[in-house]
């Protein structure tokens, strides 16, 4: 399979780029660097060290002997997404190449709207360079389990059932996010479903809950190969920070009441998901939707699982509250389907207290890299 | 009242400066001219000529003594509209600064792109520059009921109480649309509402059908406070064209099957609908939605209406089915709430006889410059 991985410098994008290809898949990473670029102006550098593309993709032909392909551009450029897709032909596209922080989108209006334009601009132009250069090809798009909030009803896997007065009708899910940045992806998926519709496009839309852990079968295969484990305010999901928190010996600081209740992902899982996905691709003029998690817990849960696990190995760990920085709702209803991944074979790997020990142990490897001025939150709405 | 209007050279946007100035209010009106630009490369001149603003406000300040301020530059640009507003100090802000055309927006990559950051570029720098700039400033947004598109069951006033599995959530009317411009409208609507929430702001957003006619009070007063009316297949809303085709003495052109159904409103009810929204702000952080239009025709009725108006006057008028150059649904179950604006005070003007004939007789004085060629459609989808 011809795999291009849009944003492949990322987090989640150099972990399944290393995966197709270690699969054997044709790849092909796209990149320009944002996520790098706005880490240096936030101050927000990741735990481990991560090389760039370039030597990233050399040290994987050296342990694996599979080759890369590495294109540094913007996804928001369309016609170097023609030209690419028409030379590369891809079977599938998989798209990261979104800002992904939610802090970030928050700070004023010039990380707003370079949130929207990045985001919304890269959709755009990928589904026209699709549209032109590649009608048949399966895109893999990342949304997020923000997108819905928190209603108070059930949350369905993508679509909705309504009855009113009578008549049915079945619509996209609702959605109504928290920030900016989740925001941006709702529209995004507004984009992607019109484009579906008119055009006879073949997309499958994930709803990923956030994720948690850095290591995959390849990542640890030599550091260079290490994805970028943020820990801070800006890039850092919860459970990263909570685990950092507990390295460094800081208290673990939850924001408000903790009720906020989301579902979670092992990036095993997560690339997993991804691979099940490409290899199951709907049919065109269908969006596919599925939500990406595996396991619910509140933020509360979540430090007291990270306290008693760490008490297993010695570590003290007090729990804070902070006043919220972030308007939402601390305590809610949500009960949310999430059946679409495992009925194409995800075997997840939960959080156990295994799990979690190691993710521990491994930070602590790099304990004197932490800057524990990076995790409290710097931005407020 | 220090009313600005956003997109105040537009079809709508000069008649509603022209009214609220009429009224007593200090008016200012800022453009980029983005519209004339559009129009110029796709053909699709108005009927009646329109001078640029400069022209437009010596003359009416000629017949009626007031005074309209004008600011040419580009709704995109979030530090001129703060700048703006920050001097003006606005207590309304209507804005129609948005590519308009369905069909311009479907042309290619290209003219979906300068839509999507055309539309959702001025309506962040609006947001924001109301976040910064003017906090208390009741926001007057045009929407369109084309973001509704047309599901299988009644479709409420913006908002939806959904049920299911026994629980209960009022979410935003799920929207669909079946453009690129009517999903950038979703996309405006998805980020309004988002700043509502986080930042308190007051808005009201209009959910208007198609508008015809071309008169007002104010237009009447001069040839030089003409509107904009364009009949072409880029610019022209239904009914217009069909009054032109009509007067032009070509058939009217029915696409597909004709039982397309929206609501329709006339252009001096347009202009009340804004009045009435103005006069009566919702609270602070609230997003207040109206459907504005009075009544609901399907294509082939208006098309009737016109051929049977147009024999009284002893006009020849056939009617013809194109295959549909649009993907829509042309047959379906239509069903729409709007009391909203009828309890603010609206006493419609419907689409009687005599109102049609009346369009039709003036527009038959400008029977010369109809260009027969620009209402066929030229874009498909």
């Amino acid at each position: 399979m011809k795999v291009i991985i849009l944003g492949g410098d990322g987090y989640l994008g150099w972990p399944t780029a290393m995966r197709f290809s270690s699969r054997g898949d044709d790849v092909c990473i796209v990149d320009n660097y944002l996520r790098r670029k706005i880490s240096k102006e936030t101050n927000s550098t990741p735990l481990f060290n991560t090389p760039e593309l370039i030597e990233r993709v050399k040290t994987f032909k050296e342990v694996s002997g599979k080759d890369i392909r590495v294109v540094i551009g913007d996804c928001k450029d369309y016609t170097f997404l023609l030209d690419l897709f028409v030379d590369f032909e891809p079977d599938v596209i998989i798209h990261y190449a979104e800002q992904p922080s939610a802090p970030y989108s928050m700070i004023d209006y010039s990380t707003a709207a370079l949130t929207m334009e990045n985001n919304l601009g890269s959709t755009l132009s990928l589904l026209w360079a699709v549209i032109n250069g590649a009608p048949n090809c399966h895109i893999i798009k990342l949304g997020t389990m923000g997108e819905y909030g928190t209603p108070n009803i059930d949350i369905e896997e993508g679509w909705l059932d309504v009855n009113h007065n009578n008549r049915t009708h079945k619509f996209l899910y609702p959605r109504q996010a928290g920030s900016m940045y989740h925001t941006s992806k709702i529209m995004d998926t507004d984009l992607i479903w019109f484009y579906v519709r008119t055009n006879k496009l073949k997309v499958t839309d994930l709803m990923q809950g956030p994720v948690y852990g850095f290591e995959t079968t390849e990542t640890k295969l030599h550091s260079n190969l290490n994805t970028s484990f943020n820990y801070d305010d800006i890039f850092g999901t919860v459970l990263n920070r909570f685990i950092t928190q507990a390295v460094a010996g800081v208290p673990l600081t939850v924001y408000g009441k903790g009720g906020q209740t989301r579902g979670f992902i092992n990036i095993i899982d997560t690339i997993k998901c991804i691979e099940l996905t490409a290899d199951s691709p709907p049919a065109l003029g269908e969006l596919r939707i599925f939500n990406q998690f595996t396991e619910t817990f509140s933020v509360n849960e979540l430090a007291e699982k990270v306290q008693r696990v760490g008490k297993l190995i010695n570590l003290t760990i007090d729990i804070v509250t902070l006043k919220n920085p972030r308007m939402e709702a601390e305590e809610h209803y949500y009960n949310v389907a999430n059946s679409g991944l495992n009925n194409l074979g995800l075997k997840p790997n939960l959080l156990t207290d295994e799990a979690l020990l190691s993710m521990i142990e491994k930070v602590m490897v790099h304990k004197d890299r932490i800057d524990k001025d990076k995790i409290f939150p710097r931005v407020s709405w």
